[in-house]
Parts: C-alpha cells; structure tokens; sequence
C-alpha cells in the first residue's frame, strides 16, 4: 500500500474508480503469461497522456517504481511489478485516433488491442503486419514495448519497422515526442526505435504512430507434411536461402500438431514427425509461382503430403489451430515454458536437433514449433513448477538450448523479449562493455530507476 | 595542428602514412557536399576496429574533438569539423568481410562505397536497397550514420530498416556491440537503430552487420509526362493512397528536366511541365499489373505521354539521367542547395505548390526533385553563396519551406540529415523537453562532447 497522502494525490488525479488497491483485485496484475508473481501496490487506469505525466511527477518524487502493463500477455515477465510500487494499466487508453490510408499511418493509444486494429483497418484494405501469438488480446502499447514479431514478419518484419513515432512520458513526468507521420524521417535521433523493445524500462509510450500498409490480394496456404523432423527443418533453410520470400513459415513437431489435434480435431496429420504451415501472398499471379516453386522444394526435401488451403474458411481453420498451440499445451502440464531462441535460417536444422536432443536428455515432455523461416524457434516444454527436481532439469536444459543458439551466432530473444525471464543469460550474447552502455542509457534516462525496475537492465 | 607530443602518439597507433596534417591536404577534409568549410588539425586513416579505439582513448584524454567521415558526399555538413580536431576518415576500412546470402546478410567495414557492395551483392543475385544519389561514391559508413534514403526506398524503406547490428567505438574508447546476424532480435535495447541517422555524434561504427535481400526478378520503368506540376504531383498521391506500391516514383520539373537534357542530350521531354520516371519490381506477372494500373491512373490525371523503358539499356539511361540532376544543377551555377523536406504524401501537390510559390516570391532559380512516392521532396536553388543578397534570399525562402512542411506534419529531413544544415530549424518540428532529452542521450554517451561537436545536438 501506498503512503495515505500520495494514494490521495493520485486519487486526485485519476478519481477513485481508477485507482485500485484491494488486495484480490491485485493479485490480478501481479504475474503475466511469465511464471512469476509480485504484488503492485496500487494499479491506476490512465485515460490521458497528461494523467500519465501528473503520475509520474508524483512517482519521480516519492521514488515509487511504475510498471506498464497492456493486457499481461507477455511471456517474458515484462510487466511483473518485481520491485512493487505502480502498476499504470494502459487497457483504458485504447482509442484509435485516426486511420489515414492516404498517407498510410494509423494514430493509436497504446491500450488498443492488436486485433481491434486488425478490424478497424480492413474495411479500408490496409493491415498491421506484427500478427504476435497473442494478438487477439495483446495490446499495441505491449507490442511496441517488447517489438513484438509473429509469423508473419518473415515477410513483414516486426513491430520497430511500423513505428513510425511516439509520445513518451519520461521518469520524471515530461512528455516528449519522436518521429512523425512521415515514412521518411531523419530529424534527430530515432528515439522511436529505440524505445520499441525496451520493455517500459525508459518511459511510458502513451500515444503511437503506426504505418499501415495495403493488404495483399491473395493469400495462399499450404500444409506440408514430412516424415523427419530434420527433413522438415531443411526444407524451410533451403526455401529461404534460395531466395523465396514467403509472408510465413511456422514449423511444427509432432508432438504440437497431436497436442493441437486433441484439443481442436480439425485433421491436422498426427503421423507426421515434422509439418510447416506456408503463407505466400501478394498478387495471384506471383503467389501461384511462389507456391509452385515451394512445391517443388518442400518434393526435395521428401515432402509427404502437400494439403492446399482452397478457402478462406480451410485457411482460417490452418491458422487457427496454429494459433491454438500455446492454449493447448497449457492445457496438458500445470505450466507451459515457450522459449524464443532466434538463429541465422541456416542453422535451423541443426538448432532443432540440439533442442531435441537436450530436452530428450534431461527427461522432459517438449514439442518444437518455430517461426522457421526466420530462425525464431519456441520450444516449449510442458511442467509443473511445483515439481522441484523436474523445474532445476527444465532451467538446466534451457541454459543449454541458450548457450547453443549463442553458439550458433543466435540470440536469446526473436520478439518475446527479455524482461526477467532471461536477464541473467543476457552475457551469453552480450560483453560486459555493451551491458554497461545499456545501464548507462537507463541511469541517464531514470536515474532513479523507478520505470520497470529490476528487469534485464 | 596537435600537440607534438599528442600527433606522436597517434603516428604510433597507425604510422606516418596515415597521419595526415599537411594544409594542403587538410583542406580536402574541411568541407563535404554542404557548403561550410572548417579545417581539421590532423586527419587519419584507421584500418582497423582496435585503431579507432586507441585513437579515441586518445582523444578522450586530450579532450580533442573527432569527427568521422566517409566520402564527404554529405549534404548536410554532417563531416565538417566544425571545432577542428581530428578527422577520422574510414575510407581505408573498406572490406566486405562475408557475403552470406543463405542468411541474408553482409558484415562490411564502414569506408565500403555502396556501389561496391551492390557489384559484390549481384553474383549472388542480392542486392542492398538503399541507394542514395551518391551511392556510386558514398560509403556504407556514411549511409549508416545519416540513415540514408533513395529512390526505391519507396518500396524497400530506408538505411536502419537494413541494419541488423553494428559494432561502435564509444567517445571512451570502449568498443561495443549492437544486434547480431538474427533477423529477429529483441535481445537488449535496439541501439543499431539509435546509431543510424546519429551522424557520428554517439560513437564511431567500425563494423556493420547489413540485411541484404534476393534482386527481384524483373524491373519496369516508366517515364511519364504531364502538362501541369500539380497534376504530377496529384497523380504521385493518388497512385500512393489507391494502395499500389511502386519501387520508386521520382517526380522531375520542367527546370530540372531541361537542365538534365542540357548536360546529358538523351531525349527527355523538354516540354513537359512535370514528369514522373516510375519503377516497379517483382515477379514479371506483378510487375505487369502493377504497370497497367499505374497507367491507368496517370491517365486519368492527365498524362501526355508514357514511356515504357523496354531494354535495360533504356532503363539505365533513364536512370542515370536522374541521377545525374546534382552534378547537372552544380554546373550551372556556383553553388546549389538541395533541400529534403518530407510530407505525408496527400500533401505533396500542396507542397510543391508552396515550394514553387515560395522560391519565385523570392526571384530564385529553382527546380524540383522529388522521391514523390513518400513525400520527400529535394528543392533545388540554384545561386551563388558570394551573392550576400541573393544568399540571403534563400535562406528566407528555405525558412519559409521548412516551416510549411512543418504546417503539413512533414519533416525536415527525410534522408539528408540535420548536420549543420538545419540545427537551427529544429524547433520547427521538434519541442524543446525533446530537444533537451537529445542533448541528455548525448551528454550521457559523450560528457566531453567530443564526438563531432557543433552539430545539431
């Protein structure tokens, strides 16, 4: 709880239906889809940029941390409160400010969920590109924070490259604004970039300029099944290095496909060691030769089945159980640990078979689904935290599967960000030198180190 | 000229042959494609990382000022050593060090010239996107550090949206590394993208880690003329907001046109009052369709006539012809000043009518140029810097552009940079709490600001 006098100055400020304290209702903003758990001391629900800087002029001065919190999808513990203090929940700035399809920029406040975007923007053809996991309840504020990726930024690219600027409320409660609504821009310096990923840690984004780009007209879906896993891996590095460019690549194992299949039973091929599920789209013309140039490669590869999506209704039914794979496995095991190890697409075979072979040596159930094309791979590993010896094997295995994909010239992270999960892994791919200029930053920007602290910086 | 004893050391980091303090030849370090001049006291040419970093410890000590170059193609006095100091000239750092096209990437030494890399990309069927007008003579270094645009960047987004990380000497000496080879990576703060556009004020970029893309199959050109400016530029922003995306749609006036066909004689259409050259890119069927309904629209706002360049041969012709307006305009008079101003681009008839308006009010000789396609337009006045009263006439009709970009939501820069040119013009755009935040970033990386100091922060 906060002191009496400060709870009465920020009541002041957002009213007393927005400032939560009650113990039950906290627990609520305590844990995100990351394991950990810490309780806030008050949540308030800004409406207003403005709300947001009175705020934090009180949390500057009384050194209270303040946590950004979207819709507490993320998988990182990003918006776990671990030092307490504010959590400042942003579901009730989630307004669309405009849609300008001439000039292709959407205005959004950051409680905007990614899907009521998705709905807003079709009726004009236009789409936002970054499609993470959880984009149904995921908000664009979360987003930006952790730059969020999904499978289509093979093709796309992810969050950073649709941000084309921001307003920001700093530590101390001034409000600054990067970027513009211009595709071009090089006044100053790109601050927009780089607080997309930065997980909260350097200010509250509080209003977000977006490009918006025109919907492909066709897309084209396939479903191809093979009878090795490291067949289906080669596939997907030899379709990407010969320089075919699909909008998404998601690799499965079988185990995921018969997770998914149990719960949805829409006839996803259970005898399958490995399937991708491959997206072309752009003109008809060009995605009937992409998709024929596919076929051909996935036939080298030992393709053994090679299902066409014909209608929307089968392309949906293909995603939506793709979609599915998180809800489904957490279904399965009390927890559900998704990693996010990221390699160059070259090295995604021989990423999978280490993944395969740790997780098989350490005893552990584990299903691998990628977003192979870009070498962003989640292997996820069903457990029981409650499990003492079994969660020191998962940590075990997961050092592991760290330290190969740093082995490999990957990184620790592809879009889930690092947040706490995995801050003390940070020096697999990261010297001191660098982590050092990265506290630097955060000391020059919150020298009280009030914004999301005790997170990876 | 340094202190003996300091100019000693240095020769001792890299020898007497790429120490340079002779007058002579510091001239040739005192000015790039901006106007303004200032001498360095001694200019160096390092070969490696590990040289940059002794120099800066250097320099570090000393307090002494250092100013990064490439090929000082810069058109916003990004190089100029406005307080002296040291020039440390990367055109010998200039090795491609690995082409992976598997992975799509390139890792390169900052003096390497753009064009270099292209002819190296090509075997392989890749390329590099941006392509400023100097791409021919401008360093990939240079590229980064004023995140330059392009013609296709239209389609392909600019410098930063290429960069997947870099390694940077700090003011300290201290060396330290950004990104990886990931295409996806959320691992830490995004300080590749902080350092593009930075213009040498954060650090010095010693390696840069490029994304590089597969060639599209085929490439079709247009040139098309109309009877009236405004019709151009209209037709430029209904082609955008109808959601058709070329690779680049360059918009010429009739000044521009006549002073390109003067100098090159390749039949341009001298009478048109505006023209448009237009590229689209990408499979032979899309590029076809993309094709007709770009005529298609430019006929209906006008079109008098529309040149299909059928060879590659025409194409290069067309192409080099635009390319060459900054040499064409440079001969014709003493000096020429080409602005960058962006707008979104619904308001690029409007604000070439303002540009055109604002340029006679003060009797210049000007042209337009524009990368019309996203709103980054290039005027061009034609004048001579020893006329004190026709020099001060265009300082106030560039005034008055820039504040009629700002008027639009435009920028003042959209791939030029800031440099010296335009520091003054930033309240234009950008308030004072964010300016001071800036200053705070520099400050944070650079206390003795001796990282090109006297720019725009």
């Amino acid at each position: 709880m906060l002191k009496p006098d400060v709870k009465m100055e920020l009541v002041a400020i957002v009213g007393s239906d927005r400032y939560v304290d009650q113990p039950e209702v906290l627990t609520c903003y305590s844990y995100d889809s990351f394991a950990e758990e810490a309780m806030p001391e008050a949540v308030i629900f800004p409406l207003t940029t403005e709300e947001v800087a009175e705020v934090m002029r009180i949390a500057s001065r009384e050194k209270i941390p303040v946590t950004a919190r979207g819709a507490g999808t993320s998988v990182c513990g990003g918006p776990v409160p671990v030092q307490h203090g504010i959590v400042l929940c942003f579901s009730k700035m989630n307004k669309i400010l405009s849609i300008n399809t001439r000039d292709r920029h959407a205005v959004v406040q950051p409680g905007v969920v990614n899907l009521d975007l998705q709905k807003a923007l079709a009726p004009h053809g236009f789409f936002f590109p970054p499609d993470p996991g959880s984009m149904n309840f995921s908000t664009i504020g979360g987003n930006v924070s952790h730059n969020a990726g999904g499978p289509r930024c093979l093709k796309y690219g992810v969050t950073v490259d649709y941000v084309l600027g921001m307003q920001v409320v700093l530590a101390s409660g001034k409000v600054v604004r990067f970027g513009s609504k211009n595709i071009k821009d090089v006044t100053g310096y790109n601050f927009s970039a780089l607080y997309c990923g930065s997980e909260g840690t350097l200010g509250l984004v509080t209003e977000i300029i977006l490009r918006v780009v025109p919907r492909p007209e066709t897309m084209q879906t396939l479903l191809v099944t093979f009878d090795s896993l490291d067949n289906t891996a080669r596939a997907v590095s030899d379709i990407i290095g010969s320089g075919i460019l699909p909008a998404a690549m998601e690799l499965m194992d079988k185990m995921t496909i018969n997770a998914i299949e149990d719960a949805v039973g829409i006839g996803l091929p259970r005898e399958a060691e490995g399937t991708l599920l491959i997206e072309v789209d752009g003109t008809t013309e060009a995605c009937s030769r992409e998709r024929q140039q596919i076929v051909a490669k996935v036939q080298e590869h030992g393709a053994v089945t090679i299902e066409e999506a014909c209608t929307e209704e089968d392309r949906n039914r293909l995603w939506t159980a793709r979609r599915a794979a998180y809800g489904v496995f957490a279904k399965i095991s009390p927890n559900i640990v998704s990693e996010d190890v990221t390699v160059p697409v070259s090295r995604v075979p021989e990423m999978i078979r280490k993944i395969v072979e740790i997780t098989d040596r350490y005893g552990l159930k584990a299903g691998v689904l990628a977003h192979a094309g870009d070498g962003n791979m989640h292997p996820l590993v069903c457990t029981d935290r409650e499990n003492h010896e079994e969660w020191q094997r998962v940590e075990k295995a997961f050092a592991e599967i760290f330290q190969a994909a740093a082995d490999m010239e990957g990184t620790l992270s592809g879009e889930h960000g690092i947040g706490l999960a995995k801050a003390e892994y940070l020096p697999l791919v990261m010297d001191q030198d660098t982590r050092d200029f990265m506290a630097l930053i955060k000391h020059a920007v919150d020298p009280d180190n009030i914004l999301n602290p005790g997170k990876f910086v």
